[in-house]
């Protein structure tokens, strides 16, 4: 039988992520109970709870303090409030992660709400789908994917202590089946603003302009326009605190994405094909280096 | 033994495209025989004989005088150059077709450079695939998909025969297992601009962005960022053609493309939580009624 990497595991949120992690847990049997927090008359708990992601279901945040590991996977703009509802009961050397999207604010608020004797490292599992609910967890969610982890400033006098913590998180997201990788947040808001916030913006942006200008060409919509857009059926209230909380990192995505449109845009005007070419052709190039040096989640799903 | 739709087809390059229409028309017995016409020294003429997609291969095109129905599958920016070339071996009454991605321009090249005893129908099947080459031709390519049929302008004294020319057209399609649309090419380009080459310079402009700023950022790439950028591994001198020859209703695209993000952008900056998730929430309805709505071609392939 594997070592339990924590006794008792709390999870806020038992939506397509925290199900899904409960379902990993409890699949590797990593923890010896897992309870799922939500609200109250939640309909997820009920199901997380039949699904078997979770042994016992709490709507009190006061459940945390028979846990030593809290991950938070709700929206991210919720984690404040959540942040201040857990803090009285958080008991001593608990570790506090989570599985948002951005990371500047998320552990800049946890240093301020948090008390001295947890310890909060940020994650950040790069997996997901535009889907939401416990309805469509899958355990093996996270499996060959990457995790990234944001390690917390070192604050008082105990350093090994956030090591440690640091270390355990990490190990916990590998006993899944993930990769790491330790960043910083400033980098990675950029980062995911680059590979992720960006294209959802830009997709929900390319729906929204077909829909105003032609809705009738939809019958002719192929695999290309669904799959480009695949990301925008995703849930704008998770979306809207992704977006607002990396403001600076995807403004700064938005502001160079609309400068290459621009180019490609007057290479266009100007009936440039070496300049046209030229923009695809480097397109494809590193679209193919990506696809060779990134190693994906599901194998399967890449085209 | 189903009825001949043509005696012999011309098939003017074998590419992903023309070679799947190759084994598919075999498939389904449409036709006496099918004529492969290439460069010389091409060496997906000698893959798509081989694989059955062709019954004999030329060179020549001159090859296109035994032929009733001739169909251009090379890039757009070609046919000009293809048109005046078979243009003296045309036989009398012969329908020559096209699967090229823009129309108007295609159109305008055709009656201004195909005699008149031949009738030009611009056909687009809704089809294709970001792999490029004969090897990957597939039989049911076309199948369940939809072909946008541009008919030409009546010239001469003999509207009969273009009616009946693009009724014969329509009918051929639909043998392969198409729904089909007649549609006025204007109209065409405005519609593939919207749902088909902005989604492409979109998908480019992302990994172009991307890959300027944190290239490093690559590891973390999941499912998301593949799928929102798939179609920007196509073939690039196809789609420079494509841009160039849609260049009008692909510039207006572009233009209103960048406006939706300036609002996104705007509403960022003022951290208007409700003016992005009206923003997210439009599109996922939007998305959500084109998954509804659409019939795609491959509906395994619909997420």
């Amino acid at each position: 039988m594997p070592k339990k990497v924590f006794q008792s595991v709390a999870i806020i949120g038992v939506g397509l992520l925290g199900a899904s992690l409960g379902l990993a847990i409890k699949k590797r049997k990593l923890a010896k109970q897992i309870i799922g927090i939500g609200r109250p008359g939640s309909s997820s708990l009920k199901i997380a709870l039949k699904l078997g992601a979770v042994d016992q279901i709490a709507t009190d945040p006061a459940a945390v303090a028979q846990c030593d590991l809290v991950v938070l996977a709700v929206n991210v703009g919720l984690f404040p409030q959540i942040f201040r509802q857990i803090a009285p009961d958080l008991a001593p050397g608990a570790i506090v992660t989570d599985v948002g999207s951005t990371k500047q604010e998320v552990m800049r608020w946890a240093a301020r709400n948090l008390p001295r004797r947890v310890v909060f490292v940020g994650s950040h599992p790069m997996a997901g789908s535009e889907k939401r609910g416990p309805r469509f967890a899958r355990g093996d969610l996270y499996q060959n994917a990457l995790c990234l982890i944001c390690p917390p400033k070192i604050r008082g006098k105990n350093p090994d202590r956030c090591h440690q913590a640091v270390d355990r998180v990490e190990n916990f997201w590998k006993s899944l089946g993930m990769r790491t990788h330790k960043i910083d947040p400033v980098l990675h808001d950029k980062w995911v603003a680059a590979i992720s916030h960006l294209p959802h913006a830009a997709a929900s942006a390319l729906v929204l302009h077909a829909m105003a200008g032609h809705p009738e060409a939809f019958i002719a919509v192929a695999g290309g326009f669904l799959d480009t857009t695949r990301i925008a059926s995703g849930d704008p209230a998770m979306w809207t605190d992704i977006f607002l909380t990396n403001r600076r990192a995807l403004l700064a995505s938005l502001k160079d994405f609309s400068r290459i449109l621009r180019e490609l845009q007057n290479a266009i005007r100007r009936d440039d094909s070496a300049a046209v070419n030229k923009f695809l052709t480097q397109a494809r190039q590193n679209r193919e280096k990506i696809l060779h040096d990134c190693t994906v989640g599901s194998k399967k799903k890449v085209k």
